[in-house]
Order: C-alpha cells, then sequence, then structure tokens
C-alpha cells in the first residue's frame, strides 16, 4: 500500500474540516469563515512542520521549501469551492502539492531549486463573479477597476470583503523573479480518461472560449387562433439553431464544444406563440483559428435561420478567452516518466479553465489531470478512486523531484 | 354612414370607462371595483331604458325584450378582461347584444320570442385560475367544490372575492327552460380573416385542446470538460421534439395547431450541459378523433427522440376539452344571411375558447367573428375597423330578428 494513500485520504479529511455544508458536499467561498480557518490551517500545520508559510497581501497562502538557490518551482490549485462542491477540485492539488513538498525533504532534503506550494484563494468566482484572483494577483494582472463594482449575493463589495479578512489587490504589477515554473495537479471534471481508461491527462492547451447570448425575435400570437402558416414563432428559430450548432460542432470533431445552457422565453405562456428566446452559446476550442472559423459558420447559420424563419436576430459576444498553449518540454519530461513507470495516459485539451493559464503566458507550466468518476465535478458527487489520486501525486512528486533535485528544464 | 357607426363607437367608450388602465389597454378582472361599477353601469343605464335588467345570483347581467311568449334567445359575452386586455375582446359583443336590442325594440317593438342579452361576469379566468363561471353557471356545470381552493394574486379566496360583492355559485344545475337558442358575436383573435379577406367569421366547431408537459431528463455536464459523444443534452432532445412536433402539425395541416409557449431548463447556467427540460405542448384541433391520433403520433415521436439521444421521457396530459361543434342550422342561416348581404364570410372554426362552447351542448348556439387586425387580441392593440365592428353588429340584429320575430329555427 503506498503510503500516499493513507496521507491523502487522511488530507482529505483535515483541508474539508472546516467546509462541509449540511446540504451536501462542501461549500468554502473565497474570503468566508470557513476559507480562512482553511488557510490559516495550512500556514499553522505547516509551520509546525518547519516550513516557511505565510499569507500573501491578496490571500494567497504559500509554503516553502527553500533550495540552494532561490528559483522557485510553483505546485498551486485552489481552496475556494463552488457553492455544494466536491472534495477534490482544487483542494486535492493543493494537499497533493503539500504531501509532495514533505515527502521530497523526507527522502531527500534540500533540493538544488526551490519549491513551493500555493493554495490559491479564489479560482472559482462563485463568491464575487471574479475568476482566478489568486493566480492573477501573483502574476500582477488584477486592476483595482476591474473589482471595485463586484458585489457577492449578499451585497458586499470585493475590496469591503477582503479588507474584512485583511486582504488587498497585489500593488506589484508582475510576478516575482525567483518564481521559474508552475506545475497544477487537478481532477479532471470530464469523462475523457475514464473513456479512454487513462490515469493521467498530461495538458498540451487550455482551450479558448467564446461566449455569446443571441436574441431571436417573432410575434407573439394565440396558440390556438393562429393557423401554423401565420406564426412567426421564436422558439422554432431557437430550436433549428440550437440543433445547428451541436451538428456543426460535431462536424468539427474534437476538442470542439458548443454548449447551450441557458435559454429563456417570452411571453412564457403555454397558450401563446414565443415572441422571443434568450439562448447562451458557449464554444472551446484549443485552436483560436479555428474558434474565429467557428464563429463565423455560426454567425452564417443562425442569420440563414432566422431568415428563412422571418425572425429578427442579434448575437451579442459577451466575453471570451484566448487558447493557452503549455510548455512542451514540460509535456516531454511528464510523458517521458508516465512511459518509464508504465502509467497510461493522454495528451489532452483542458476544456475548463486553470490557474495554470495565468502563469502560461510567463512561465513555463504543466498541467496534469487525474480521472473524474462519470465525468462529475460540481457536484457532492464528485470523486476519483484513491489509487488514481496516489498516481497523480506520485507523478507530481517524481516531476517535481526531476525539476528541483536533478534540474531538468 | 350606419346608425351602428356611431352607437359602436360612442358605446366602446361608455363601457370601457371605468376600465382604462393607466398602463394602457383595460383591466377589468372579475368581482373588482371597476366590473361591479361597468356591470352596474349596464344595469342602470338599460333600466333607464324601460328594458328588464339584472343581475344574477353569480354576476351575470341580464337585459331582456320580453317577446309574445317566453322562449328566449341569448346574445351574450364577457366584460371582463385579461390584465392590459384590449377595447373588443368580450365586451364588444355585449355591447352589440345591447344595441341590437334596442335597435329591434325601435325598428319592430314587440318580438314573437324573448331576447336576452348576458353580460357575463367571468370568462377570461385571469383573476381566479377558472374560466367561464358566468356561462357555466348560466348551464348549471360549477360544483363549489371545484371553486373553494382557488385564490387570487392576493391570496383572496373565489368564494370570498364573490361574496364580497354579494355573489355565490348558483344552486340550480340546469339551464332556465325558457333558454331556447345562443348567440355569441366576438372578435376573432386570431389573423385567418384577415389573411382570407373576409368579414365575418362563422365558427362551425369551436377546437378541442390537449395541453402537456413534458419532461426531458439527460445529464448535467461541464461544457468545457465533456466532449460532444460524451453528452446526454435533454435541450438536444427537446429541440428535436419541438421541431418534429411543428412538422407534424403542418403536415396535418389547418385547423391543426400546435405549439410550445413554455420552455425551462436546468441547472441553468451557460456553462453546463443542461440536464432537465420542461416544455409545455398545446395542441388544437376540431376533430377528437384527429386530436387522438396526434397524440398518440407525438408520444411515438418524443420516445423516439428520447432512445436516440438517450434521455430519460415523460409526458404528463393536464387538462383538455373537446371540440364542440355548433348547431348547423344556424351557420346555414348566417350564410345565407352574408350570400343576400355581400358580406365575404368564412365557416372556421374557433382555435380559443368562448362562452358559446358551454351552451351548444344544451340548445343550439351560433358563435360570429368580426376580423381582428393583424390577428392581436390580449394586448392593448388589439383592433378591429368600425366598418367590420359594424357588420358584425348588423349581421348580428339579422339573425336575432330573423329569430324572435320571424320564428326561423
Amino acid at each position: 500500500m503506498s503510503s500516499y494513500e493513507n496521507l491523502i485520504s487522511r488530507g482529505l479529511e483535515w483541508i474539508s474540516q472546516f467546509a462541509e455544508d449540511p446540504r451536501g458536499g462542501l461549500t468554502r467561498l473565497a474570503f468566508t469563515e470557513p476559507w480562512m480557518q482553511t488557510q490559516k490551517l495550512i500556514v499553522e500545520t505547516m509551520k509546525e512542520r518547519d516550513f516557511e508559510s505565510f499569507f500573501d497581501e491578496v490571500g494567497n497562502v504559500h509554503v516553502r521549501l527553500e533550495g540552494e538557490v532561490e528559483d522557485t518551482i510553483i505546485i498551486a490549485s485552489h481552496i475556494d469551492t463552488v457553492i455544494q462542491g466536491g472534495r477534490l477540485d482544487g483542494q486535492f492539488g493543493v494537499l497533493a502539492g503539500l504531501l509532495v513538498l514533505e515527502k521530497l525533504r523526507e527522502k531527500y532534503e534540500k533540493p538544488k531549486y526551490s519549491i513551493e506550494v500555493i493554495s490559491m484563494a479564489e479560482e472559482e468566482g462563485s463568491r464575487f463573479p471574479f475568476n482566478f484572483w489568486g493566480s492573477k494577483n501573483i502574476v500582477g494582472a488584477v486592476a483595482r477597476e476591474e473589482i471595485e463594482e463586484l458585489v457577492d449575493e449578499e451585497g458586499i463589495g470585493f475590496l469591503n470583503g477582503l479588507a474584512r479578512v485583511g486582504f488587498d489587490v497585489k500593488k506589484e504589477k508582475e510576478i516575482k523573479k525567483y518564481y521559474k515554473a508552475y506545475c497544477e495537479l487537478h481532477i479532471e471534471q470530464g469523462g475523457v480518461l475514464e473513456t479512454c481508461e487513462k490515469k493521467i491527462g498530461i495538458v498540451h492547451t487550455i482551450v479558448g472560449q467564446r461566449r455569446y447570448e443571441v436574441f431571436v425575435r417573432g410575434e407573439a400570437n394565440h396558440a390556438g387562433t393562429t393557423p401554423m402558416a401565420l406564426r412567426r414563432d421564436a422558439l422554432d428559430g431557437a430550436a433549428r439553431m440550437i440543433l445547428g450548432l451541436k451538428d456543426m460542432a460535431r462536424t468539427y470533431g474534437d476538442p470542439m464544444v458548443a454548449t447551450v445552457g441557458q435559454l429563456d422565453l417570452s411571453p412564457g405562456s403555454s397558450n401563446v406563440v414565443p415572441a422571443k428566446v434568450r439562448f447562451s452559446v458557449d464554444i472551446r476550442h484549443s485552436s483560436e483559428k479555428v474558434l474565429e472559423d467557428f464563429d463565423e459558420q455560426m454567425q452564417f447559420l443562425f442569420e440563414k435561420i432566422s431568415r428563412e424563419e422571418n425572425l429578427e436576430l442579434s448575437i451579442v459576444l459577451n466575453e471570451g478567452s484566448l487558447p493557452v498553449p503549455l510548455d512542451a518540454s514540460f509535456q516531454q519530461e511528464l510523458k517521458k516518466i508516465c512511459e518509464d513507470k508504465h502509467i497510461p495516459y493522454l495528451s489532452m485539451v483542458s476544456g475548463a479553465g486553470h490557474d495554470a493559464q495565468n502563469f502560461a503566458p510567463v512561465i513555463p507550466t504543466a498541467l496534469l489531470f487525474v480521472p473524474s468518476k462519470g465525468g462529475i465535478s460540481h457536484s457532492p458527487m464528485e470523486d476519483t478512486d484513491i489509487e488514481d489520486l496516489v498516481v497523480g501525486a506520485e507523478l507530481l512528486e517524481n516531476f517535481i523531484y526531476r525539476w528541483a533535485y536533478k534540474g531538468i528544464r
């Protein structure tokens, strides 16, 4: 039995202790009481174990194993959760980092290069509508103006919420010079590894994303007195657009994904023909060129359908992110380790955003996945076999060892 | 210039005086202050003009022109409105009845048979979720148990709301013996007459209706991490069902109509594949046999799609009404008048319910439509050219004259 198995099992209980939601799952929104208790728990526990352990000005917790030189590899993930999230999303990566740090010191004493585990303050955007607070601040990419207006569900402003627990926006607008590399271990949050029977996902690209709101306008009419031929039914147009969009995505093939997750219509009476439909579109792919192309074809398709159905159309591009390629030599290194250890791995995209994407443009970055049972995440049902978590932790240890002790770049 | 033109213009102002909604249109919910004022206005005005004029126990207002014999033809419609309704839906029929009654007395004095205009208390179900209160009570078809639990938006019980203005459920469970025929003039509330360039609709059948709620269940998944092939997207299934349903309705041809007026999905996040979709289905046709057949084919189609998409399905039949055929000899009579007077008419179904449907199973019943501009109804924009209203009133006068004075059955 790997010692990681026990460490991870007990570690997950330890790190979850303040976040159990009576309705099920874990709820630990950024800068709340259970969140603060957990970050403090990490600082205090790691101090007791003689690690340099501290909060930074934005709320991230850093635990350092100093090497002979200051150059540092970061192992990080986040401890904030969605409401009623699972016990692995984010905190497993933090826990694995802490365990690897201890294990390396225990096995090999002082490394050549420094290693730092960071428990990111905020990634999910579940309390304030802002993602990646922790990692974006480390790389100096948060402007005060971006967050000034943001409030949580209770109407508390972001800056006020931060100030209550002693934090603020980072002043320096760049990453510390000694940070030389970044590695993140996370659950996949999808079902690809399980479907392909692989134990490890080595991410080559975090997909780019475009989000739209589509507004389709027809005419409200009485459901009884208006013959089919006299209708301008916004829902008919929207349904054709939705099916056409999905067909296009399937035709493009993986990793293209297109999702319509929101749809509402008005007036919304069972006996009135819908006059207006609003729906969301979320498209993702690892290539910006492909996204651009897909965007064009989608607009063409939607316009064609709205002309055919005699409807009005407007498409609003809401927000987007560019695809983020990760470090190629790190991927090579990780594949080599997997091959040596006979770990079945998959080179894959990440369809979800991760803190890694904020580091990748600045320093060489790696992102590793372990399988998610049934692809389920952001749910109390989120789960991964303990054996798979162990494989992930061992791979992380191996990779960090080679970087920090063997100087492999 | 027809004298009806002036009478209708002034009459609409007279009957609308208590119901003007500051937001636009007319709002006169059953048993409220403006409703009571309007019913009283009718009773008092018609009393002043020497008609027998009275409230019945349920709130309907009756205005009688007594004939030589008690046998009576009813001319009726309703004065309650939807919220911000138009100035014609319901009250035009009541007004036309009152004007025809005066005109006939003025022209011909006492008829052979009696004529009674009824201003129905409630038809729309806009305040309490109950339609056709007025007409259903006249035919003795309301049981106290049906309405005991019903409340309005403010939580006032139906029975309490009635008692406040002095009304109750009708005790007798049958229609008065002297009611021998029923005639209703209404706006079409659809665009068929306008499209066909006809001035009068002679309704042969009030369509039957079936209402369903359809529940489609798939699996919630992350919009980024779940490849298209691993999804069970409830909205994809629902969209196919909706489009298939409409195709079926078009294939069946008029008067088949199928409407999906409500749709909601969950969890309803733009970055989550929809796990559940609920949508309404409203189908109508003049033949019960056709509705039954359509129902079967719809269930077959929905089940096929849900199997193909690997989704769960449940279809709940919520409420329905049977098609109501109207009196054939009345239709013949009306067509004959139209032909004699060179009025372009259309024999048609009514896709909406009307008070007439409660009388048709009991006594010979006629239902007449005048065109609705743009097919718009239940809206402040509801409108009909005054010339078309006049054609309707004149036809009504003619028909009632032949029944009450000439004894044509």
